[in-house]
């Protein structure tokens, strides 16, 4: 299978590549270069990146960021980065790659717990989480030639504890590679709609 | 209790007049005028409405519209009106409204049933019903000054139902004045953080 794997270099995304490049043809995507340079919040970035890879079995999405800022000081322009990026940007990998997907492929994004067990700051983020674990489950209800889509939820992970902790009180996080495993059941199983959660 | 109800004219706005207007004085806005006149894809349109409205106890959106089209056809371009329409121009109606309101004061916002149970044509409409839920979950659990926030996610309503009926097949739709309860109940109840279902 060759899988398209945006936000390669990430915490989440070197573990998928584990999880998955022994048995599959593994394209790395990212901002800073690998296989394939992309920036997910312009949709020219996007169209360039699938004209280059060409036909593909599967997208999986790692990227994509919101600012975390209190409720009170969140403004309108501060949360156009979850807008832009972890909505449509992860969004937009699905509207422009259709066309570049084969037959029974498949898209997997990224949400995050955050929606579901919300934190201080976290608004704009869980908005963008919410906004494509939505988009997924209504998307697969018409998915052409077989194509499946599904999201993966992170906690937060045991990699990224030591900066994250203070805004995760009381969670316990989870390590990268228990998080790829949802990605690998998305990219080589048969489920759609699915938003699998990695608490 | 002084509440600005924006979409005031809809056909749930309506309902949502009528329950509440016996006993509390409304503020109605929309784009055609009413009260006050208001765009919420624009953030200046909606600051211009708070300044002319001065402080209120509650806000209730009953506006917000995305575009309906095949995931086939769907393009990062007709995705926009979601984006712009139902997901960021609620939130910014209680980003740039928090200051406007009393204490324990609160704001009510409109979902919908397609992010739940997804319809043909929907995905747009569920990526931004989605986003608000998530939104409104997060967002309550820092709001100052013990203000509140709740969606209401209606099902179909009667009074479109020759519309709708082919997009909604096999959906039981529900009168709007059903729905305009469960934003009474937002307005005047206890709650926080929750989603409404109407179905």
């Amino acid at each position: 299978m060759k899988i398209l794997l945006i936000g390669a270099s990430g915490t989440i995304g070197k573990e998928v590549k584990t999880a998955l490049e022994a048995d599959h043809e593994i394209i790395c995507a990212g901002r800073n270069g690998f296989d394939v340079k992309v920036d997910i919040t312009s949709t020219e970035s996007i169209q360039e990146m699938y004209e280059r890879v060409g036909s593909i079995d599967a997208v999986v999405n790692a990227s994509g960021g919101a600012n975390f800022a209190p409720i009170t000081e969140l403004t309108p322009e501060i949360n156009e980065k979850g807008i832009e990026s972890k909505l449509k940007g992860q969004i937009n990998l699905v509207l422009l790659g259709l066309n570049h997907v084969t037959d029974h492929g498949s898209f997997t994004l990224t949400t995050g717990i955050m929606m579901d067990d919300p934190i201080r700051q976290g608004a704009s983020a869980a908005m963008a989480n919410g906004g494509v674990k939505a988009f997924v489950k209504s998307a697969a209800v018409e998915m052409p030639r077989g194509i499946r889509i599904n999201s993966v939820s992170p906690n937060a992970v045991q990699e990224s504890w030591e900066r994250l902790e203070s805004f995760f009180q009381g969670f316990e996080p989870v390590p990268a590679h228990r998080v790829a495993l949802a990605y690998k059941k998305s990219v080589l199983g048969a489920q759609t709609g699915q938003n699998y959660e990695v608490y």
